[in-house]
């Protein structure tokens, strides 16, 4: 363990952060608003702690897998709480485990919040809110990447740590080129959004807001009703599109660009997330049909809040509590399912929903067929023990820690859909939960507990639990 | 694969449940009920079967693996196919599919009911109704091994498809003996607890209902208020102790029995049922003082119910619907657990959570020090990589089928805690869900296709997914 390069990276993130504010603060100037300063003193508060610990490079850069894992999992909580401080300091969120859990809620992309009111919220406090949405579905670590230079072994560290997915592709941590190309689609993919939503009516602030909670899954609107406030069919369509692409493995992006068709047309994951999102579009498009009364109404409806709640993203043009139960528990299922392996999205994601099933149906011919050899393939390639026990290790944390968590939340005594679908929510970094906390309520009314415990739950979703357990266990063996 | 084989055990246990069928048929006579020549009538039709199929042996006997996979699976269904016929014909429970329902649930020592009010069945009826239980606990097996002479291999090959838990214990299938003896201690713990109900004031009718529902851990009672009728807290006591005892894993009373005491106290699923028991009484306990405003009635009734849903019985002293949302989610957790391996409870069992557990920490360990050899043991005996990958396998599709059978129970557009706690019940083997089917509910009101969902889980609880989903993999592809 390299205790001095972790601080050196972490001092360095630091820095970094107080950067970002500086975004939010020109916001304000622009708009003209006095809470901006909040920004500059949280990013001079950064700045020092940058000069203190982030600016002497130590001799020995080398770092080791735990390392990695200690370095992402501790730059997005300590993200969280300075991220937090404006909010705080300028009052707009009174209370710091609030301003915390909204923080959070943004750099894991979840899009939860503990605003019962968002739309009094000052412009510059909107920017930054959706802000951490865009940043947090980068992840800390492109900023590291293009910050350090760190030898091939270290960078691949870092990218197991937050590259969500059951198998890290080795496409991604090739080269800080390869980095970079993938970050500049993110951008341009985004820039694209942004135009197509100016050209729907939408000015350029709510469609800065709208993009960076579409690009990062986030789901942070400004306004009460969400997207439903613009009430308009294509900006419905824009904002459906993007959802679904932005919760696409953006390696394929990559793939798409060095013209390798063939390797995105056969993603098995591609298509299995296309087919479960036309299958639930269409489920749900039949059972809210009545409630509509017109298929082209049933459609959009139905598709958007589908494209929304797969690929984890949050946004709302419907109140998905009023519609009937089969719509609601096919909405659940895909929180749980989300997005695919290294996009933005949350939950389980596609691609180890894939590997569980492909693994029940081989243990079902091994039983019809005991002599037969049968193996597990994903895109024709067989799949190693390893990435499958991972797989299987993975989900069964998952519930585990779903479990716990719902029993500690159950103190506040909500009723079960809420303390449940909130728990769900926030480990998939979905936005949304179901009764109290569904599309149209917020989180606010939960006790600092439960709060809390959302806010491990949110963590642990985005950095895929085991880098997170991982720092908990360390601190708590004090070995740190 | 040995068609003629499977034909014959399965036709001899038509002649055994045509057996069976006659001990109510006796209850019927005794109360003078008339409705009582309806198992007479079932008889006689499953005689005629046995005499058709089950009385000449095969030449060749041998059994392959998954022919008794496909002799248990299948003789469930049909035992539950006949077993409902006298309901059906007396007009009991005039809907087939109910009639099926309740047979089911009885069989698989579920005790879900969707008898709106138990209290006005015959007395032949309710006995048949609780027989189903105590027969379900000991499995179908018991009697193929009683009445066939089957090779080693042969019991070997059917004990596996259907004595619950993750590793089958070389003990049971060693030899009939041991199979005897340990339906000895069934019946011995069975006849003890009707005298010590008995000595409570009992009288022998509810005693003998009330000790086959414990033995079978199945739940059905002949009150509408289940135990909570008879209101005495010795006979509370009695029975939330024979719950425990029941759901505990058999192969350790025949250790007690051959005097291996330190097996018994060193095993570590006893240890934990008993911690999680203990731990569930104090949580609940604590939440629930200010209802019952004294810590004795407190812990009674947190420990009948804690008792009764760990170990999947579903007998109730109190309606935890009113009860707080933490003490709720604690039983719902308890309902996914459940009892011990090679005990006649349900659920996911207690070694299968400490295996997931352990492998967790396990993974965890691995990742703080990657070069350590990390294993995972189980009562200080490493555990193989294919038993390790069972438990994986097996819990993945036990969830699957919760969430495929959410989505299609909420086609009733019932609300998502009777939804989701109904399923959970059905598949854990429990009795009672949340909601609409909490201990004083029915599951009556579901629909045709929501009931036969039901059965489906409750059978592929009861015999661990694997067996049931292989048949019906078979039936598909037509290669039977």
């Amino acid at each position: 363990m390299n205790r001095k390069m972790i601080l050196h990276i972490l001092g360095k993130m630091m820095g970094v952060e107080g950067l970002l504010l500086l975004i939010p603060a020109l916001v304000g100037l622009i708009y003209q608003e006095k809470c901006a300063v909040y920004f500059v003193i949280t990013a001079a508060v950064l700045a020092v702690i940058f000069l203190l610990t982030g600016r002497k490079k130590p001799e020995n850069t080398m770092l080791y897998g735990k390392d990695g894992l200690l370095i992402v999992s501790s730059a997005w909580i300590l993200w969280s709480l300075f991220g937090a401080l404006p909010f705080f300091l300028s009052g707009s969120i009174p209370n710091y485990m609030d301003a915390f859990f909204e923080t959070v809620s943004g750099f894991t992309t979840t899009g939860s919040t503990i605003l019962k009111n968002v739309e009094v919220l000052p412009q510059c406090m909107t920017f930054w809110r959706s802000l951490t949405h865009w940043v947090g579905g980068m992840g800390v670590l492109v900023f590291v990447m293009v910050l350090t230079n760190l030898d091939k072994q270290s960078s691949i560290h870092l990218m197991r740590a937050e590259v969500p997915g059951p198998e890290k592709d080795k496409l991604v941590p090739k080269s800080r080129t390869t980095a970079q190309i993938l970050y500049g689609m993110y951008f341009i993919l985004t820039a694209i959004q942004v135009v197509l939503l100016l050209l729907g009516g939408m000015n350029l602030f709510d469609s800065l807001i709208h993009a960076f909670g579409t690009a990062g899954t986030g789901g942070f609107s400004n306004y009460a009703d969400s997207v439903g406030h613009f009430d308009s069919a294509y900006l419905d369509g824009v904002i459906s599109v993007f959802m679904i692409l932005f919760g696409i493995n953006f390696n394929l992006y990559f793939f798409l660009a060095v013209r390798e068709f063939k390797l995105v047309f056969k993603n098995e994951e591609l298509r299995a997330y296309l087919l479960i999102i036309s299958g639930a579009v269409v489920m749900i498009m039949i059972n809210i049909y009545p409630i509509y009364g017109s298929v082209a109404e049933a459609f959009r409806y139905s598709a958007f809040q589908v494209a929304s709640i797969i690929t984890t993203t949050g946004y709302a043009t419907a109140d998905y509590m009023l519609w009937p139960e089969f719509s609601r528990c096919v909405l659940v299922a895909l929180m749980i399912i989300g997005a695919c392996a290294s996009s933005t999205g949350g939950g389980i994601k596609v691609s180890r929903l894939l590997i569980s099933l492909k693994s029940i149906y081989k243990e079902i011919k091994q039983m019809l067929h005991p002599k037969s050899v049968n193996v597990v393939k994903l895109n024709k390639k067989k799949l190693g023990e390893d990435t499958i026990r991972n797989v299987y290790v993975y989900l069964l944390a998952y519930i585990t820690l779903a479990i716990v968590s719902v029993l500690i939340v159950s103190l506040d005594n909500f009723d079960f859909e809420t303390t449940v679908g909130s728990v769900i929510t926030a480990l998939g970094n979905v936005g949304p939960g179901l009764g109290m906390t569904g599309p149209v309520g917020s989180f606010a009314d939960y006790s600092l507990l439960a709060k809390f415990v959302f806010c491990l739950d949110m963590l642990a979703g985005r950095l895929e639990i085991f880098p997170f357990l991982m720092l908990f266990s360390y601190v708590w063996r004090k070995k740190f």
